[in-house]
């Protein structure tokens, strides 16, 4: 079978997809703005993450004489990149909202990037506390190298500080596309509006849930399966939930939390130095120094013969 | 060491591994047929969702302009390639089971591609129900865009409701490499045999898993960790699972069910509107309008230092 | 804004940046060695899988005549590829240990080379046996190609006996990035360190995590999110985990052990032929041919309209 679009009438099929000017999926084409693609905005995010960590993330060695131009190079087309597409992510927001006078879009983004650019410094101090909280914390570590270069925790959390810059910057779209990927490449979903204290460590981290409103201390500690989840969304008049209130919890200093275990609500605080042990389910605060665990249902063994 | 070959005799490595015409692993080299990588369906399936979503998910922006040659392109290649990758994985799936006369595998796969084409209208409008469903469900979610470029439980369905269409049409291999790619990205695995309702919206996602056989009604939503999943299977004379039998639950339309809940079994139905709380274990059907909930176990608090 | 760099000093930001000579995350670039990226280091497994499973995970179908040529080049660009990453890997971690007289970085890396390409024909047996019990095991298999080809279980055990080999090695750095990459692709999180005998199969397997001193035996099966973990951490008088002591269960031949469960800690054995119930938390050994099973917690059901 050479030509299996012999009894398919492709362009006409062409035409009806690409002419269905009123679905919400195309109008990224037909207004007079242009989004990129979500792997465009994947490339400026390893491209920031390899500034912060040269050679660690790409495919090639760099060179010790060769890392500030590669450095600049990078930064260079970062910034140019990130700044178009957060212009057209204002854009885009604008015209979903129908918001008139919410200020120069183009303004805004370069204020974002500036933003940005000017804490990436910051941000690699922070990430070093959360990759020396790593190696401590963990029996199986061998180097700072092995953390930086392979722990699923280590990179959704390196991802997490650069989206929530620009979270806090109000950009639209960008910031949760970078922690999708970021949920992707680990298993980890951290929303960027999330406030999270250096010396953060995941362990292994596979199905781990931090929402939107979710404030966690320093030296927090959290392993797989974990979720800082909401309670129950209060909702409007028409039955939908609101937007915008505090409906996730506030983990305090040097807390630990155990695989599985679920935490709820925005009205929820867990003391400082408390440990929270495996499947635990709360929804209540606890005061600080609390040890919370579950008795674990005590299983039936039978012999499988008897 | 410049040369790490010297002490190790790689032509005689490359006859032994190259020569083991019994493995099953290397059949697909040694047959009359070819089937292609697994990365050749990765990028059919990426140019369908493409095709569905102009401009979201690739690189590029799409300018209006382009967007119905860009489809139409886009069509012409995606149904070339997957009648051919669709051929073989007919053919494969002929030798592996022994079958004469099955029919004239070119034929099944131009029939198959001809069905997938001229559904993709239907699905995208599924889809938008879905993708509304998602906004209108998260309360984190602040755009249309946003949720069609970032939420894994869009991507997944997206994918889904793809390669659901192809397992409808008995293709072998591919439906199922397709959904394990998505699985890959989203942490939830869908098998392309489950039925799946309009305005279904997975929040989170990482976990969620979907046996074959299950049916899922309308305005169904799931949360990570959820698993609609067989109860046992019932095994022939030689102590091997059954192939092809009803063993994954039915839930009705307007059901939510909350992260962690575990739902298994061919017989049990979730009635309609009816709500399963978190980490709920359920093997038995319930009413329509149910509520069905964990008395969570009450965790023991103490304090560190007392 | 078609300069958003107008605003930001970029050189001086490069500088600052690139010029942080004591940052551990940096001193990849100013030593004597070059680490490649990680992303060098995943092109060298895709290469190592293609060579045992020739034309299933590529994107080309590969002709039979063909097979032994590629087969041979692709082990040599291996081969020299990693032969060269592994002495970088030995040169980091004698400066992270500083190791003297630990031995020549290129010999071992030899050696360690050699050792894993004689050992690949033992490699892909095993996994002959792993890939039959997956097909065996799952009543939704459909061949044996849909097993190589789509399922994250099989690939994750296919990347876990190629590092295991380097694990024993001694290699550091590589091994791990190897099972992160794994893990980033199936959810699945197996330590290299790991002894797992033949016939292992993990279903679906999202959030599924096995410690680095876990042994487990032969035909062993798992579900998603098992967990076989440590119970907790002898400290040194810093505080810190106490590395390299066994920490994680032992798992005999033909255990069953279904989702969610946990089961922790070195001492702990799970006797020959036992099956463990879904969500079964095990902090202890049980005898060969046990039975255990969560007496599940019944859910309240209420009618919401009630």
């Amino acid at each position: 079978m050479k030509n299996p679009g012999n009894n398919i009438d492709i362009p006409e099929l062409a035409r009806i997809l690409s002419g269905c000017d009123i679905c919400a999926m195309t109008s990224n084409t037909s207004r007079g703005f242009q989004l990129s693609g979500r792997k465009a905005i994947y490339q400026v995010l390893d491209d920031l993450v390899a500034v912060l960590f040269p050679g660690c993330h790409g495919r090639n060695p760099i060179p010790a004489e060769q890392i500030r131009a590669i450095t600049e190079k990078r930064l260079q087309t970062s910034a140019a990149a990130l700044a178009e597409q957060i212009e057209y992510a204002f854009r885009y927001q604008c015209v979903f909202e129908q918001c008139k006078d919410c200020g120069d879009c183009a303004l805004k983004a370069a204020k974002a990037v500036k933003r940005l650019m000017e804490s990436l410094m910051d941000v690699r101090k922070i990430l070093q506390e959360d990759i020396q909280a790593a190696y401590e914390g963990d029996p199986a570590a061998r180097s700072i190298m092995e953390v930086v270069m392979s722990y699923p925790g280590v990179q959704a959390i390196m991802v997490h500080r650069i989206a929530h810059v620009l979270y806090q910057e109000h950009v639209p779209l960008i910031p949760r596309i970078m922690s999708e990927y970021s949920h992707s490449q680990t298993g980890i979903d951290i929303h960027p509006g999330a406030m999270i204290g250096p010396g953060f460590f995941i362990d292994h981290g596979t199905g781990v849930v931090i929402g939107e409103t979710t404030t966690i201390g320093r030296r927090v500690k959290l392993y797989q399966g974990v979720t800082l989840g909401a309670l129950s969304f209060p909702k409007d008049a028409d039955g939908n939930p609101i937007k915008g209130i505090k409906r996730h919890p506030d983990v305090q200093d040097d807390v630990t939390i155990y695989a599985g275990a679920t935490i709820l609500g925005g009205e929820t605080v867990i003391g400082t130095g408390s440990e929270i042990g495996g499947n635990v389910w709360l929804t209540h605060s606890v005061p600080p120094h609390s040890k919370v665990y579950n008795q674990q249902p005590k299983p039936l063994i039978t012999n499988k013969h008897s």
